[in-house]
């Protein structure tokens, strides 16, 4: 946290400096008449970048990958027009628990209060119809007055923080200079548990660790939300329990120790995990969210195990809730007393089915087998609500990865601004982004975003010619499952990557891949010149799925 | 309105029954799990076009553009994720007056009342928020259970179409094809006039004007969104009264009316138009709103004068509001009465400056003169929230043309999906689709949607490097006004107009013109090319702008 001490400033500048106390060093969103006195602030700002997204939608899920990386994001859009449009994305963060600051640009003061009609409004004079919407999809919200800046500001954002939820903070554009006193750094009241519950919840949990034969940890994403993957695996190395991952929760744990055992999906788990999990007689989840796509599709299959669930803000033993007991205050006094346990190891780590030959074809199989083998250490792994997203939890295994997908809201289109705000995040980690050809179309401008930022993913679009997820349930030779085929290998050209006035990136591969001779000699290529932005035609079969995909459309 | 005996049906068949009641044959929207089962009953009939669109923001758009021509139509999204990603959308069909009837498809029943854990939802087994939202911003919603179908689907559908807003259907997917017994045929009952009330109007009306020294009309948005063009023009015609349009109500009156005069609005009329005005002792409107852009930012200028004011469901004369008062009924009453007034002409029609020679760059002032020469009659103009949409009203002139732009709304991005709705809206139509770089790159993927239906439109990208409006208001050399520059000409080609499985349309010009000679030359190609999708990248000053803009940011 920066300190200083308190002195006037204006709400605008006093709006950025809380951002940047969070980390925050990239703005994302859209210009407008109503937001850009702010925009003037954050462009005097050496140490803040404006994210120059090409749509309010894309702008929001940039940001949401940016908090996922970063654990705070900021947007700024403009009232009514830019708000809406950011709504699908901010509804996503809300659901999957990402702290976006949405600054709303909002019309000037007298306007709201003489109900003027003018642009971006409903033409009937309601100047709160917009931020009603917004708060149904913030942890907090709030109009910014003169008067009610400074407590407001700081409510908002530290409830954003608390809860991983959005916050909204209306900010009229003739406000933006006038001059506050705030306090001189944010403070943000994080909840603690009630001492006799904690002390009690963790007794409890130790006497059901020693007394288990078969007990199990399963880390999902509240670990990766509340960023406890320290205090987690502090407490998953020193127990030895054996230990998996929901989707959600996919690179939550360090997966060099020797008790990771892999992802736990109920049914679409592979199946010598499944196997493994048979003989549990105690689960342990840390952070659980059990969606749907979470869990194989509601067959998580544990129910009849006595379950200890660690979530953010309170714990639940078997039928018993110890409320208000914090999972970052719990987690380290498990490690501190827990034993050791020496249980054998469970021999060596599941791994999914080798790549069949006889084809030529780049199918789901040989491309996840393959595909991994090139992912680096360290890397970002972007995957969309589609076959990328159900194949590579089981299929990606690089050490100190983040995946990045949609796994609860699964909006397609997310991936490529998510890709945009996590490279913005982390320059100098790999991205990889991989995306299907129906999702691609949705949000495809955002790619120009990656060129004019000088970023530098490699960028797999897998193209099997339709919405594949959906025909496997529902019309699978409807034509509104198909629709318009591009030139998606000239992607990056379209958008001005050749151009002279855009040479902020190199530019590397811009091909499509039809056999898998050709994927491979193109790998080659990506692996040999890092620091270029890389795009990836795939084309895969039109019908062909990865074995998670098959089994979800069997059982939806 | 198609009539048949009552039978049983399904819930989706009659839906889509009573879309097809209104005149609509295309549906607008993107699949999901979620609404596939009414896709199907889409696909089967053969009366219906799906869309196809590339997301579900420009597929709302596309749906306002649609319903500016038919008078109403259909979108269909799913739950959360996708009518999120509409919101903006219907945000401006709700302010600018377009009944869209948007049918969400939801979850099936059994999860919403177990509150299931699902994708698309927040997280929290909370399944009316998305409904609470979109309420907001409907003039009627309802979520369809077996029992409530039939009353609630024809409830909704007659309020949007009485109300000219929106209405929202949420359909879960597991009733679609639940049978009903609907009503043979949709009864809207449309609001009646005071019958006193009408006929005391109409006399004072007709004596005000019978007293007044210089009446002038100015015809509105209402007129084309009620569809009263016929009873608007029989007055005008036999009133004789000098009339004006204002830019929202443009294409409104018949310019071939000897008292046709033009464009106005306030301080961005022509010169000439205002010096018209200047001796003017009553000022009838018909159908306005007088918001900031439809009133040349609130320069409107006569308020001292003398009003009468046909709303759509009411008219105030002077201070005297008449209750419930029917634009549609009124209208016939005062052409029934009045005299025609033999006014002498007011002279030859007043035009905007002639083109300035001296130069071979193609500027605002070239480029709206002269393209004014290649419009054809009966053609659809669409234009765009920036220097398009401030410089047409007063530059464009064809006969029985539309035009489309959103005035009020004024969210960039609209005007591309806009175009396609409109362009299924009316094949046999020319559309010019006139778009500033910056709000192309919002929407630029449903270029790809005019591919796939093989609809003709001629493509203006009117390119001149950043966002223009919002360099003249702020920020004229900030970084956040400019953007990743793309190769705009190269749009179809990108978006697989030359691809074998892509022969629906025929491509025409794909071409970047610089000069005033390359413009002309490649208009000549366009005038002898029809039937042809024409795109032409124009590449004009940075920071020249039509003079309606320029005065625009003087005021704003």
């Amino acid at each position: 946290m920066h300190h200083s001490s308190p002195t006037l400033i204006s709400i605008g500048q006093h709006i950025l400096n809380r951002l940047k106390e969070l980390g925050i060093d990239t703005v994302f969103g859209v210009p407008s008449d109503f937001n850009m006195p702010l925009l003037d602030l954050i462009e005097e700002d050496e140490t803040l970048t404006w994210g120059s997204n090409t749509n309010e939608l894309n702008a929001a899920y940039a940001a949401d990958g940016y908090a996922r990386i970063r654990g705070a994001s900021a947007l700024v859009t403009a009232f009514g027009v830019g708000e809406l449009s950011a709504m699908n994305g901010i509804g996503g963060a809300y659901s999957e628990m990402l702290p976006i600051i949405h600054i709303v640009g909002s019309p000037r003061t007298q306007y709201r209060d003489t109900h003027a009609l003018i642009h971006h409004t409903l033409g009937d004079g309601d100047y709160d119809v917009f931020y009603k919407m917004s708060s149904m999809l913030a942890s907090a919200s709030t109009n910014l007055t003169v008067s009610n800046a400074v407590s407001e500001i700081d409510r908002v954002i530290s409830t954003a923080l608390i809860t991983k939820r959005p916050g909204y903070i209306g900010l009229p554009c003739d406000i933006v200079n006038a001059m506050v006193l705030p306090a001189a750094s944010l403070c943000i009241d994080a909840p603690r548990s009630p001492v006799k519950s904690l002390t009690a919840a963790t007794d409890v949990i130790l006497k059901e660790i020693s007394t288990a034969k078969h007990p199990v940890i399963i880390s999902d994403v509240g670990v990766l939300r509340f960023h406890l993957e320290p205090e987690a695996n502090a407490f998953i190395k020193k127990s030895g329990i054996p230990t998996y991952t929901a989707p959600m929760g996919k690179g939550s744990v360090n997966i060099d120790l020797p008790n990771f055992r892999g992802v736990y999906c109920g049914a679409m788990s592979l199946d010598g995990i499944r196997l493994e999990l048979e003989p549990v007689d105690l689960l342990i989840e840390l952070g659980p969210i059990k969606s749907d796509f979470n869990t194989g599709y509601f067959t998580f299959g544990l129910d009849h195990v006595k379950t200890i669930v660690l979530h953010h803000h309170r714990v639940t033993i078997d039928q018993a809730e110890y409320v208000g007991v914090q999972m970052q205050e719990l987690l380290p006094m498990l490690t501190q007393g827990i034993r050791t346990t020496n249980k054998p190891p469970l021999g060596p780590l599941v791994k999914q089915k080798p790549t069949e030959g006889g084809s030529n074809e780049i199918t789901n199989n040989y491309l996840w087998n393959k595909v991994n083998e090139y992912i680096k250490p360290n890397s970002i792994v972007v995957t969309e609500t589609g076959s990328s997203g159900f194949a590579a939890p089981n299929a990606l295994h690089a050490k100190d990865n983040t995946y990045i997908s949609q796994v609860l809201w699964g909006s397609i289109g997310y991936s490529v601004p998510a890709a945009v705000g996590a490279a913005m995040a982390a320059r100098h980690r790999q991205v990889y982004l991989f995306v299907g050809d129906g999702s691609f179309q949705v949000t495809v401008q955002e790619v120009s975003v990656f060129i004019r930022h000088g970023l530098t993913p490699v960028i797999f679009l897998l193209n099997n010619d339709g919405y594949l997820t959906e025909k496997l349930i529902n019309g699978p030779y409807s034509s509104y499952n198909n629709f318009q085929m591009w030139e998606y290998s000239k992607a990056l050209t379209f958008f001005g990557a050749h151009l002279e006035t855009n040479q902020n990136t190199k530019i590397g591969l811009e091909v499509q891949v039809k056999t898998r001779e050709a994927f491979e000699s193109a790998m080659e290529t990506v692996m040999g010149e890092p620091g270029k932005i890389h795009f990836l035609e795939v084309v895969m079969p039109q019908f062909d799925a990865p074995r998670e995909l098959e089994m979800l459309a069997e059982i939806f």
